[in-house]
């Protein structure tokens, strides 16, 4: 099923994802919709954070909020990575003040019987296709529609620990002790996800980005066995289905916080776009990511963002000018903070944006 | 003030930390005395957290707890790093399963004003120099004593957070807003550990560890000017001032948590021992101490404690592979989960032992 959309008007983002030349560098930033912006709060002010996401007019209108106020050169959908174990049929709150809680994690592999293992996409998670068909096309071409998934060991760590934790010494116990049980687990999420993903694009997302947000608390023995293999056939799956349903594959990026030891690993998958958090150095990352013919994204330090209008200038300069202007898509290293000041992110984008990208 | 010990049976740390020939590797685990030991627990029921650590005779007492259970190579004082925002005025609470928190933290660069600048470590930090004095007795020269202190990045950013976080994001803040009162937080702080671990090494500690802890939320700029300089200044005036009280300096060791783009600005410091975390590889790491002369500390995944006994001899040996045996002190890559088994951690430690160390 092909829906008719509007001509894309700026595909600056697209065009650095396959390293082609562009006029200016493209430029988004993780949670670029959210608390920082007043009017998302008067939003949240009369409903809550699930019903927002599960309300496409809702996620539509809190997507679209910071493109009013900036010259950004992405949407990307407004959700949640945890959406999918509620497709598993887990229960997730959102606790002011604490984040994401599971009144029920998994607490032995046996609960894992407890879940849904093959949900209905459509029936589960439809409003978030709803949302991004309705934000495509309220988008009316202005800027690509990005749509995103959590990654398979994320997800799982969250679903094990049941909430967000320094250490996740739970579900990092999982892998050592119930080593088939926890893959078991990884394979239900990774075919979740998979069908997710091929949805999202269906219903209208034009980029599609993978957060692995907790690769930082597994060693690179466990990140090789457990993240890893589960993220690349994610990718080649994806792009798989893609291509039998005769629609062509979009292109993805892969973001796995603090796993700096593992860029040259993910530059050899078929994900198109590396993203990088704040303590990787460009220059490195660089020179792997050539080698392999992919594009980078990322990485200014969110609190950066703390600074004057004029640092950040000038901090935006030194960070392009080690990343270079080519198969490069500018943003954070990780998503806004709640007490950020809009207008500094403006200084961003615009800093990015005044940056010449010659003839290169 | 040179107080008469005991004469030292088992120096093996202290020739590890040197490069000098050990006949087995030596082996200690951050967090070795603590809640995933009964005896501990115990303790622990009858007196608060920060009672044990005032009180000498029960800060010995756990102290002792592990090598009454293991054959350990070293001893590490029970204490804490937030004794030192304590001794600058503080109140600091454990509030279980939240961690330390901090009723009233630094809100604004003004309230840096509050802090009792140069506190009389003799006074407000005596008991650690009690219990280092006790326990040091009463180890009798079976293994060396560890002291140690919080890095001043890590107690400014629990100080102005108020307790533990994913982002700290107000800390961050600081550094970008208050670069100049920043400054002088870390100074108060630095200028304060400095006598601290002199009067520590006075006491009795034979070896001192530096815990960066939040490192890794800095990038390498923000480390470079936030985080290295007061390192530098506390390894360099600690020994500098043991020197000229004709006292020899003890071996010093800086772990910088998840500050793998650091090892080698560590490595050119007088720091001894680089501690390292699980997520690096320690062949890479091995390169560059060996360029410095330094020794390597660490890194084994804390989580791998939760494999089989027969599994965790097997990471052991590999792990071992890649350190090599000379300059090297073995450890976790950070502190014992409560929810560990003691059996486990034996079992960690033996394997230690049990690798061979040959004629290098």
């Amino acid at each position: 099923m092909k829906q008719d959309f509007p001509n894309l008007q700026n595909d600056a983002i697209i065009k650095a994802a396959k390293g082609e030349k562009v006029d200016r560098i493209p430029v988004w930033a993780m949670r670029q919709a959210g608390r920082y912006l007043p009017e998302f709060k008067e939003v949240r002010a009369k409903h809550d954070f699930f019903t927002v996401c599960r309300t496409p007019e809702l996620a539509c209108e809190v997507t679209l909020q910071p493109l009013k106020r900036f010259d950004l050169d992405a949407a990307i959908i407004f959700s949640d990575i945890l959406v999918i174990p509620q497709a598993l049929g887990m229960e997730v709150q959102m606790v002011p003040g604490k984040g994401p809680t599971f009144p029920e994690p998994l607490q032995t592999p046996k609960d894992i019987s407890k879940l849904n293992h093959k949900p209905d996409v459509h029936k589960e998670l439809g409003y978030v296709f709803d949302a991004l068909t309705l934000t495509r096309k309220t988008l009316n071409g202005k800027v690509p529609l990005i749509g995103f998934s959590g990654a398979p060991w994320t997800l799982m760590a969250y679903m094990v620990e049941g909430g967000s934790s320094s250490t996740f010494s739970k579900p990092r116990s999982w892998l050592y002790k119930h080593s088939e049980e926890s893959k078991e687990l990884l394979n239900i999420l990774t075919g979740t996800i998979i069908k997710y993903l091929v949805g999202q694009v269906v219903a209208g997302a034009q980029l599609l980005q993978l957060f692995e947000s907790h690769a930082g608390v597994l060693n690179q023995e466990m990140f090789n066995k457990y993240s890893l293999p589960y993220l690349k056939r994610i990718v080649d799956e994806v792009k798989k289905n893609l291509i039998e349903a005769d629609i062509e594959p979009v292109p993805m990026i892969v973001f796995a916080k603090d796993a700096y030891y593992a860029i040259e690993d993910l530059a050899q998958t078929k994900y198109d776009v590396i993203g990088l958090d704040w303590t990787v150095d460009p220059v490195q990352a660089r020179e792997i990511a050539k080698k392999y013919g992919k594009s980078l994204q990322g990485n200014f330090d969110p609190a950066n963002l703390y600074d004057t209008q004029e640092n950040i200038e000038g901090a935006v300069k030194k960070m392009i000018d080690k990343f270079g202007t080519k198969s490069y898509i500018a943003n954070l290293g990780h998503g806004m903070y709640p007490d950020m000041s809009p207008d500094h992110l403006k200084a961003f984008i615009d800093a990015v944006h005044n940056y010449p990208v010659g003839d290169t």
